[in-house]
């Protein structure tokens, strides 16, 4: 946040944090009221807000915008932090928040007031925040910047498409808007992340394509099987093929994940990882030409990396890809309604099994879970698909490394459509502090978005 | 409509009309199939659809475009003609229609169903049904030019605001996006309906003002009433002084639709009427120093000329201000929710009788008839208040008699937000056929609109 200063212009900022999954929202009255205030992603996303010193707010919010007969409320909790900010109508940098934690909402309650849970109300509930908080008069004239990484990132271009009399400007980081069904090939992010591998070392793309022969042709002995457990040191023993399916899928999605925070220094996003970590990683596979227990051994150096950097898991989970930041199930439903990203991978063009993209089995499991069907049409013709060129002042950033950047704006569509595309970049890192160690890419990005920022401002005021 | 032929781009186009109120949506499986199939305003609409030998269809449109959770369909009827279209891809032209008859409905069920009379469902219905006309392998590559009148033209407007991946400019005739809580004086729609008048003649306004003190003064009697009841010729004697309200209300009415249709020619919108009806009317009054029954002769006058314009009314009905053709219902459950368009008058600026903006009384309306409560900030949040800037392709055309005009875009914001206004021209005049009477200014308009749709087809193109 500390490279948002605008000392040319004179202007602090206020900051304001949001997430588009408050729990409040989705708890009916009758819920302990220990689950409104249980932990959620948010606090998480608030550190940077903590330092400024932000403070926890909330504001009553009609429960459905969309449903004039509805007039319940809810109060949606934000964080407000005016430590830049010493002068009248300073810009509001708002923060378009992320999927948030509402696993604790649905193990205790029923699944009805998920219906809430859409973009469409996120961003109508940004749109009223932002009224609520400039009537404030010393605000009633300030710009009002939306930001935002990954799904909120997404939100926040959005912000500025459907609401652009209330958002002055988006930096819309490692948004996806165009993972969608039409507008991409469902395997390019599986692409992106053979790409990450193969550059870190040509071994390295070759030993995970070896390995999935390996692991079918182990699994389909009970000894085999055993040998997976304890070579992959898995807490859980194995006892059919669909185990080593599950086993499969699990180490997909730990590379997918590993080419999302490849950070060129230590981070700590869905785990604790060292800087460059494909490199890393990368360094523990020898060879493809291995027997397949050998294959194991290479690929059991790969995960102590990803899954036991601080030392302290003794066996590997196999039903965990994360350690539980990003709460998945909310974010679940949203992919069963609106979110539709369909996902495949060919063996071919990427260095993972074939796996087509399976829409009715997709259809299936959401209507099993949720009982909804998803709306494969409605994101593109809601949110404009690839027609987005009557749109204006989004600055569209995205790392080369991430996988969602297939789904990115790589280009500039226009002198106020900007895109930029950072060479060493994972997913959303301009997002993240400022360090020491930021690539030239990452500054470059950052001043392309503070002059982004600036122009906005001035434009406005 | 014939004057949107393209002869210069060698392009006819297709012609699509659609309800925005379509009873389908708002009537329960259980309801009878008739009521389905009821007369309700857009036939009356579709004459000029008719004429372009217009084929009805139906098309299935989810129910609720934003609760995920809710399957249910409904059948959309539009209406189609390609008459004028026989290359690939011609311009679509695509009539957002207004608010239609759903009376016959409410009637006969519950208002349930009313939840899903807003529009944000119209929008997004338009939406889908243009993706549906447009999978057509010939059309897959038509520009869509959405147009309509008044509310119809609100929704054209928004449609392009909203949805710019679909429609490539729209026409936007009489359309008051601005009528809204904090956009606007109440009483400028008003104020036109008086200068109307008073243009015609003096004493036209003046009669009309000391109208309201005679019916006050002779309405405080049962003997006075009963003259009014005669002297007015109405169907249903006058038995308190609240009957006596009700007379006024229907007066005001009265003037304000007759300053709507003060079409250059006979025309029949809200009721059959002569070519200028108000300088007719203005005829009729010719002196306001009268006694109170001298003054109640002359509003005969002028009552005659709108209610009795073809000969066939008896006497007059006070609870009738229009002969049925827009159906108020719907509109006023729209009306109830989010079309929060304040109304008041103050008898200086304007002719009509004190009547401040009574909002709470209005809420309390609402929530009686309908039990829904108004959300009066909604519109300008959600559809961009005054910054509407950022949109581009809308042409808004007002005519400067026409007392919704107060809430148009009367100038031009931008190259590509243009504004006209009709001098000669009453509510939307320029959606009317086209006749030897037009005025300059109506010509002019459409030339305008001509050249604003052929840019844009290019553009598209």
């Amino acid at each position: 946040m500390n490279t948002f200063l605008f000392p040319g212009l004179k202007l602090g900022f206020l900051l304001v944090v949001v997430s588009s999954q408050e729990l409040t929202r989705f708890i009916p009255s009758w819920a302990p009221l220990s689950l409104t205030r249980a932990q959620n992603r948010m606090n998480l996303e608030l550190n940077g807000a903590a330092q400024c010193h932000a403070t926890e707010k909330v504001v009553d919010m009609k429960l459905d915008h969309f449903d004039f007969t509805n007039d319940e409320t809810f109060k949606l909790r934000y964080f407000i932090s005016n430590k830049y900010s010493s002068v009248s109508n300073p810009p509001i940098f708002f923060y378009t928040g992320n999927e948030g934690d509402i696993v604790l909402f649905c193990n205790n309650s029923d699944l009805m007031h998920l219906k809430y849970l859409s973009s469409e109300q996120a961003l109508a509930d940004y749109a009223y925040l932002i009224g609520a908080i400039k009537e404030e008069p010393s605000l009633a004239h300030s710009p009002v910047i939306a930001f935002g990484g990954s799904y909120g990132g997404m939100l926040a271009a959005w912000m500025r498409m459907k609401y652009p009399n209330v958002i002055a400007g988006s930096i819309a980081c490692s948004a996806p808007i165009w993972n969608f069904p039409k507008e991409m090939e469902c395997n390019a992010p599986y692409q992106i992340v053979t790409k990450d591998f193969e550059m870190s070392s040509k071994n390295c793309s070759s030993v995970i394509r070896a390995s999935w022969g390996a692991l079918d042709t182990m699994g389909r002995t009970e000894k085999g099987r055993q040998d997976i457990t304890t070579g992959l040191r898995l807490c859980k023993p194995l006892h059919s093929e669909a185990d080593v399916e599950t086993v499969k899928s699990w180490l997909s999605e730990t590379w997918f994940n590993l080419a999302m925070v490849d950070y060129p220094y230590p981070a700590n996003f869905l785990e604790p990882l060292p800087a460059n970590p494909i490199k890393s990683i990368c360094a523990a596979f020898t060879s493809p030409n291995k027997t397949d227990s050998e294959l194991l051994t290479q690929l059991v150096g790969a995960l102590t990396i990803y899954y036991n950097f601080t030392g302290q898991a003794l066996c590997f989970n196999t039903s965990q890809t994360q350690s539980g930041h990003v709460d998945e199930y909310g974010w679940y439903y949203q992919f069963c309604t609106e979110m539709v990203m369909p996902s495949c991978s060919d063996g071919v063009t990427d260095m993972f099994e074939p796996r087509p993209w399976d829409y009715d089995a997709y259809v299936k499991n959401c209507q099993n879970l949720f009982g909804v069907t998803p709306r494969a049409d409605w994101v593109e013709t809601f949110y404009w698909g690839r027609d987005i060129t009557t749109a204006s002042n989004i600055f569209f950033s995205n790392g080369a490394l991430d996988p969602w950047s297939s789904g990115g704006v790589l280009t500039n569509l226009s002198k106020t459509l900007q895109a930029f595309v950072i060479p060493e970049g994972a997913h959303h890192l301009d997002l993240r502090s400022k360090t020491e160690m930021d690539p030239p890419g990452l500054i470059q990005a950052r001043l392309m978005e503070y002059a982004a920022v600036k122009r906005w401002i001035i434009e406005y005021t």
